[in-house]
């Protein structure tokens, strides 16, 4: 039995050393790779993940999964989770893989080039097929369920669709009015610091920052690219951030930073198995947004870290003008230009749209008149066009459905996080004042990223919070944030 | 029969794809991972290894080798190499491949502690078992024949040793004189530019050499390493080099932008196949000398050169002060640390102690004395202990026998090779001296790069050179540069 046990251990170590590879390669063609290098890249990166597939749905991997005996809760979940990783792979035929590969492959360019002209019945057929090859992937997996459903699942496999539609529903009508009342405030948020600090000044504020907190840079770099991103793995978590103004780019590698603070706090024993392994991304994004929002955007922290800023730049913005410029809220079309509050209306309407899109409820072509009126109803905005409607993200040409509605979950249980590490750590916002970060870094390691993926997400959440997935704590704290900041 | 071929082919690109990745896992280990990165690190290699290794000795590599029939010079060429790639990785069990990695992975922090401690006896069971395993190596491949030429064949398959040791012999025994004279000569070259540029400087300066010579960065990168190296392929060929001073800091970037000039130019067609591959290490050390020594060392390019670098650095040191002090000969004990001329005493020392100590003619504890024997006989000064002596280098650690002679070998036919190209390029000298690199540059693509591995090395050194690999070249060139600087 143990023999069975021990055999898809050094599978799975097989299969993740190799996609540990990729992600490698993956962040050196962000951040490193010359221009010309992505021939090779691509041949490189289709090549492991091929290898990969074969690995883990090899006849051997299912001969394993069906007659291994787990034994005890962390070899149960290391099965439980191979298991529907194996499932997943082998239910869907290759050829249909190798076509939604293709087809995305191809619409990326296609969406790129829509957008720069701000046409989407240029992208509409490419995404269309999108849609319709989508559907056959979820028919594949599971013919009787919601096809949404089974999407969804692939982002967020252990929180079900009805929880996520309860709490995006509940957090659209909770703040809908807050973002009216704001609007409707007199109160003026000035936004302090522009562009005009060198990026290097911004980049020793960020690794202040990062020191600060706790990130470890033995097991990580900061480096930049476009688009901030994190990856790599326990002993090797690296983040990139891009630097525009101070405080955008301290907001953006603080966010990182919490992405890669839970994966530097996964456990080195289980290496290359799903015990030392992230949960799925609302639990990644709760990491991300705690740091971000919770920490980086509360008044406590900027009590202690603004004269550090202000001496990096040799300026003298007082540390309310600084927690009311990283609190500003102003509705803007594109979701990446979003302040916290307003974000997630963003979010909600993909998550409505999409939703429809997959169930066959709406026709493509409907897609932007819906998106604008949204936007309309839930910001007070329109889209002047399709560049800034519903063609600014890149995730649906990817074939991504059911991604986003975990960033705003994301969201909604770091508020959930935040309150419990705030009822069980004495003072928490006096220690963060004065710049003392390791009793919630710790709190968060012991109650989070020690375990791996040891709990499924649902169960997780309820060890961690005593409660499941919820609105309130996130209503309250922006109500209370917002409200004192607009006077509303 | 085509068929064969093509799946033949598929197969290959399939390995490279895997070496290329495992390539810039080692690029980024060297040049960007953070320290506790080697954990994870060490466990992805091993797997891409293993892949390798695997999809290589698979039968069904074999029978397609059985079967498949070339058609043409080029899929001649294709299959005789990995035919050879597959031969040896089959001839040699499994075990004992495994237990000469797991030696070699044991041998290097123990060569480490006996080079820190300088002593030998700590080193000597290891390098004696090394020995061992390396004999019974190259008994499997062959137990017919030398040992030390079948360890050869693994850096050099097309050259054979006989010609190497007569190369070798020939080296030694012509330029032993030219040393004896310099040490004599009352001629001083005055070292210029010390340690206290920046890094930064002599980035600038690296960096307008490399343009200047025609180093595509959008097809590799500069950085920096602890022991400068390339790698890559022709999409994505980077560079490293260490910042020292700035002269000895650019004939090391030189130096390895040869490497990489050789890289970039072999085909985009035929990519992840033997025909856009560089040959083994003879002719790949000749590309790297011939840019770092019969170019960057010549009087025509400090011409060129010297008023860019004074620009720089703000100094004023004339092209004759710079040319005599990137030529300054001095016997030192240490070969990385040793000029173009005593380099290769170092390089027939080796040689000769390695190819006794596998052919068992020697024992592992009189190396040291052997080895302070030589260098004094050879350069005219002795070692103080063995860290400066026989436990300097860090090759045999990695069980490399066999691999020391090609760094002489390629210095041999880089004469041979610049010689040919003076001979078809009108006023090379003069062009070098005006900073036109252009016409060597693609001289060199045109008769080596782009050739890949179609031609086996010493049919390539005899169409490019109309000779077989002789010292006489380099001996006149020696002589003559040597001669004129030193008096002799």
């Amino acid at each position: 039995m143990e023999h069975e046990y021990d055999d898809l251990v050094e599978r799975v170590r097989r299969i993740r050393n190799v996609e540990n590879a990729s992600s490698v390669l993956n962040w050196d063609q962000e951040v490193m790779m010359p221009e010309k290098g992505v021939e090779a890249r691509a041949q490189e990166l289709s090549t492991l993940s091929s290898i990969k597939h074969e690995i883990l749905t090899d006849d051997e991997t299912g001969e394993i999964l069906d007659s291994v005996k787990p034994n005890g809760e962390d070899e149960e979940a290391v099965v439980r989770e191979i298991q529907r990783e194996y499932t997943r792979s082998v239910e869907v035929p290759d050829e249909l893989v190798e076509e939604i590969s293709d087809t995305s492959s191809r619409a990326h360019p296609v969406w790129k080039k829509a957008r720069e002209k701000s046409d989407f019945d240029e992208f509409a057929p490419t995404l269309e097929r999108l849609v319709e090859l989508k559907r056959e992937y979820a028919e594949e997996i599971d013919p009787d369920r919601d096809p949404y459903a089974v999407l969804f699942d692939d982002f967020e496999p252990y929180i079900d669709l009805e929880t996520a539609e309860r709490v995006l529903t509940n957090l659209r009508d909770s703040i809908k009015p807050l973002i009216d009342d704001i609007r409707d405030s007199d109160v003026e948020v000035e936004k302090v610091l522009g562009s005009e600090y060198t990026d290097e000044r911004q980049r020793e504020i960020a690794e202040t920052a990062l020191e600060e907190m706790g990130y470890d840079f033995s097991r990580g770099r900061l480096d930049t690219s476009p688009h901030p991103f994190t990856s790599g793995n326990t002993f090797d978590a690296r983040v990139t951030t891009r630097f525009t103004n101070p405080l955008d780019a301290l907001m953006s590698t603080i966010h990182e930073m919490g992405h890669a603070l839970y994966i530097q706090g996964l456990p080195d024993e289980g290496y290359a198995t799903p015990l030392s392994e992230a949960r799925d991304l609302t639990v990644h994004e709760s990491q991300s947004r705690l740091w971000e929002n919770h920490v980086g955007r509360s008044r406590a922290f900027w009590d202690y870290f603004a004269p550090k800023l202000n001496q990096t730049l040799e300026t003298e913005v007082s540390p309310g003008a600084l927690y009311r410029s990283v609190n500003e809220v102003s509705p803007h079309p594109v979701r990446v230009e979003s302040d916290e509050l307003t974000y997630h209306m963003h979010i909600v309407l993909r998550f409505e749209i999409e939703k429809d899109l997959i169930r066959g409820e709406i026709e493509v072509d409907e897609v932007p008149g819906i998106w604008n009126d949204k936007v309309e109803e839930y910001l007070g905005i329109r889209p002047e066009n399709d560049a800034e409607g519903c063609l600014q993200d890149i995730h649906w040409s990817h074939g991504s459905f059911g991604y986003f509605p975990t960033y705003s979950l994301g969201s909604v249980l770091a508020a959930q996080v935040f309150d419990a590490a705030d009822d069980e750590i004495e003072d928490l916002n006096g220690k963060i004042s004065r710049g003392n970060f390791s009793h919630l870094r710790d709190w968060l390691k012991e109650e989070i990223h020690r375990h791996g993926k040891r709990y499924e997400t649902d169960d997780l959440i309820r060890r961690v919070t005593g409660d499941d997935l919820n609105v309130d704590p996130f209503v309250e704290y922006a109500e209370e944030k917002f409200g004192e900041i607009y006077g509303v």
